[in-house]
């Protein structure tokens, strides 16, 4: 295949990074929701250096071409599905960590490393990188901070813009620029580094990042509990959130998700009455003795029927494990499961699970509100046979009225999964119109053209 | 006095709003820097409440004058001082604190609310608001919003950006909008909360903040040690920050600094050989004795002379007396100080510390590096005789040069005090050209007509 886009991309690149076949650029055509909306690219290239992608860009934005950056494609909402007649620009070569520095306290590394190796190199050092999104096995740097991706330890670490210093990114132009000095405080610009941060593509490329790290916390320990109602264990969490202890992760699985747990790991002793299930982690160094018995406190004052304490890591990930298994757990339930997220104020979930209570029973629909309670980062999901077309409907339906519900509490339709293209439709319900015609305007300063992931992100106008 | 700006805003405001007297417009003229460029306003507008906030700026834009929003102008770089002709919006008459939540952790407050205020209003409910800087007990929420400040707890906590959740500002044009949703996470939009914080005025007026709380930390303690040399210092303070425990605050005064304090304190007991002091507070609830132990054995292994704990808050602020000192300390010793502020990567003090050194002899000054070493933030301060033109000149000469010496090094020219006017000429040394394009493109975005403080924060073209 040719065109005056591919013959230029030969030119500048070298022979194995620019890829037409049909084979090898279908796998790039989606991400981890398998729905989202995506078109045949004209060609996938894949850079080694900062300067390949600045060409990649310049000769995008002299020829008018989309260009879609994409790491390892673990995304849920489309942001990084394919376009048509786009370049698909992977950037998981770049994967090179080039610094860890303890004095500095920082890693600076490539957008292609995965961010369970920039763990453990990190871990290796006696150093801690704190985003741990649940894809942390093969999601990149990159993808990371182009979603602001959360996960399990946000409760007491922040996100991922909490971690990001400083960015090397390459404008739509192909213009290459540094945000700012890599210092731990700085105020002499505007803030660009944390506007590029969660910012789906749609505004640069970001290909080097200089990231915080801690000192390695202590080993992890847990308390896991089951409750006679959602109502009691929301109530426990929200009494840890408000206590004077900070859990680093406090999780939640509601009944539904408990009905898959029992499925596909019988041998998890669940009592049968328990329709809900809550976990608070600490990993301070000392003191975790009190943390694990206020957690433990709050289970029992809320009525909890089993509490369990796991001592270690290991017991930890075995207590940790009906947590793991939610997604298949969910699928188990009815054999098809929808993916949510949202957010709300931690004092609203409680007015959430009734307001969800009141949507399934309603439309006739099975809701799960499991995930990130810490938070207020839930991740419902509709349980149906996927072979019954009105069932499929009304998961549909119930998915767009649990958003538009998050929205009137307070909430959010993305507490960590982005915007993509599957809800750009909801952004209205809660950015208001000059915010997001803000938005585009910022959008236009970076990229006139609009040649960077278009369509993406920015929704509402 | 009249002119169609006054009138319109007299027929807008309440009568005690609209200040025109000379003499009670004089006070606004300066900030705590004094003497940053100033010109004489035209009028000083108090609002009380949002809607007001929005007709004032309504009616600027609509007739093209600047406008300069005010908090308590205790900031050092000139961002609140008057200008020729302008509206001063002085916002500290919106000091209410509307709500503070401890399930959801966090302050509702308006922009008026000093920050010593809040911190007692969040400790009276077992919070926290970690934001501490300096000027704690004057400056206000939405100065230190729009300066992003920092100071003494920023090693741990980070700086006033990490602390805010979601704020409501008027734009220039009068419209309000809040930026996001007040959850913990979110990613629906890009981060325009961020953007906004730091801005110094010129993108928004912040006239509510969502600021997010902690549990209350555990009582503070403390080590502090003095040293013969400043190297010895800074080794031992990089030890602390490569090491497993993270002070919550770590500070350094060097020779120049201990001698003023020896004039202002001559009760604090200084070996006579000491050149360098330094103090790491612990504010863990367990694990204390253990921070401190840490501490000590760097101080110790760093050659420190003497190495003092302090075991409870009192005896830390006793400890503390001799940081707390550190202006009129160095005012002390020969008269005149220059306020300096800058950061580096702290792997580069050493570094700072040897540049500082030959700058000081080449140009014959006397330089104090002191400051937040935890953040490789330092105030270096040039102390001189005022009465003599010469050495203000070379006190002038050697402040640009460690500026630029801290860019040499990778770091920046404003660690926590902002650009202002007093440090526009120095931004182009760390900022890519094409980032200030990008900056002023994002300003004209958010204000076309250019009403909100012309000519500050934003410099380099």
């Amino acid at each position: 295949m040719t065109s005056p886009l591919i013959d230029r991309l030969r030119s500048l690149l070298p022979p194995d990074a620019v890829v037409t076949e049909p084979d090898a650029l279908a796998p790039g055509g989606q991400d981890m929701s398998r729905s989202a909306p995506s078109g045949v690219a004209a060609v996938l290239v894949r850079p080694r250096t900062t300067e390949q992608v600045a060409e990649v860009l310049r000769t995008a934005d002299e020829l008018q071409v989309p260009v879609v950056p994409q790491g390892a494609r673990s995304g849920l909402v489309g942001a990084a599905a394919a376009m048509e007649g786009a370049v698909l620009l992977d950037l998981s070569r770049m994967d090179r960590i080039l610094r860890i520095d303890a004095v500095d306290g920082v890693a600076v590394v490539q957008p292609g490393v995965v961010i369970a190796d920039l763990q453990r190199a990190a871990a290796a050092q006696g150093l801690f990188y704190a985003p741990d999104p649940a894809s942390a096995d093969r999601a990149t740097v990159g993808g990371t901070i182009a979603t602001n991706a959360g996960g399990m330890r946000c409760v007491k670490y922040g996100v991922t813009r909490d971690a990001v210093r400083s960015l090397e990114v390459v404008l739509a132009d192909g213009t290459v620029v540094r945000t700012r000095p890599a210092t731990a405080k700085g105020v002499a610009g505007l803030d660009l580094t944390s506007l590029i941060v969660g910012s789906e593509g749609v505004l640069a490329v970001v290909t080097e990042a200089t990231l915080a790290l801690l000192p390695a916390p202590g080993p992890s320990r847990a308390v896991a509990g089951t409750f006679r109602t959602v109502a009691d264990a929301i109530a426990a969490a929200g009494t840890i959130a408000a206590g004077p202890r900070l859990p680093s992760t406090l999780e939640f699985l509601d009944g539904v998700a408990l009905r898959g747990v029992r499925i596909v790991l019988p041998e998890i002793p669940l009592p049968a009455d328990a329709t809900a299930w809550l976990i608070a982690v600490t990993d301070v160094r000392e003191g975790a003795e009190e943390d694990l018995e206020s957690f433990a406190a709050a289970f029992r004052d809320h009525g909890a029927i089993t509490v369990a304490r796991a001592e270690d890591p290991h017991a930890v990930e075995d207590l940790f494990a009906a947590r793991r298994a939610l997604n298949p757990a969910l699928t188990a339930v009815r054999g098809g499961a929808t993916h949510g997220d949202l957010a709300v104020p931690r004092s609203q979930l409680p007015a959430l699970v009734e307001g969800a209570a009141e949507i399934q029973s309603r439309l006739g629909v099975e809701i799960s509100l499991a995930g990130h309670v810490g938070d207020g980062n839930l991740h419902p999901t509709i349980v149906f046979d996927p072979s019954d077309a009105a069932e499929a409907a009304a998961a549909r339906q119930a998915e767009g009225e649990l958003l538009a519900l998050a929205q009137t509490l307070g909430g959010t339709v993305a507490g960590e999964h982005g915007i993509g293209t599957l809800k750009l439709d909801a952004i209205a319900g809660e950015l208001a119109p000059r915010i997001l015609e803000l938005q585009h305007g910022v959008k236009a300063v970076f990229d006139p053209k609009g040649i960077l992931n278009p369509g993406r992100k920015l929704g509402g106008i």
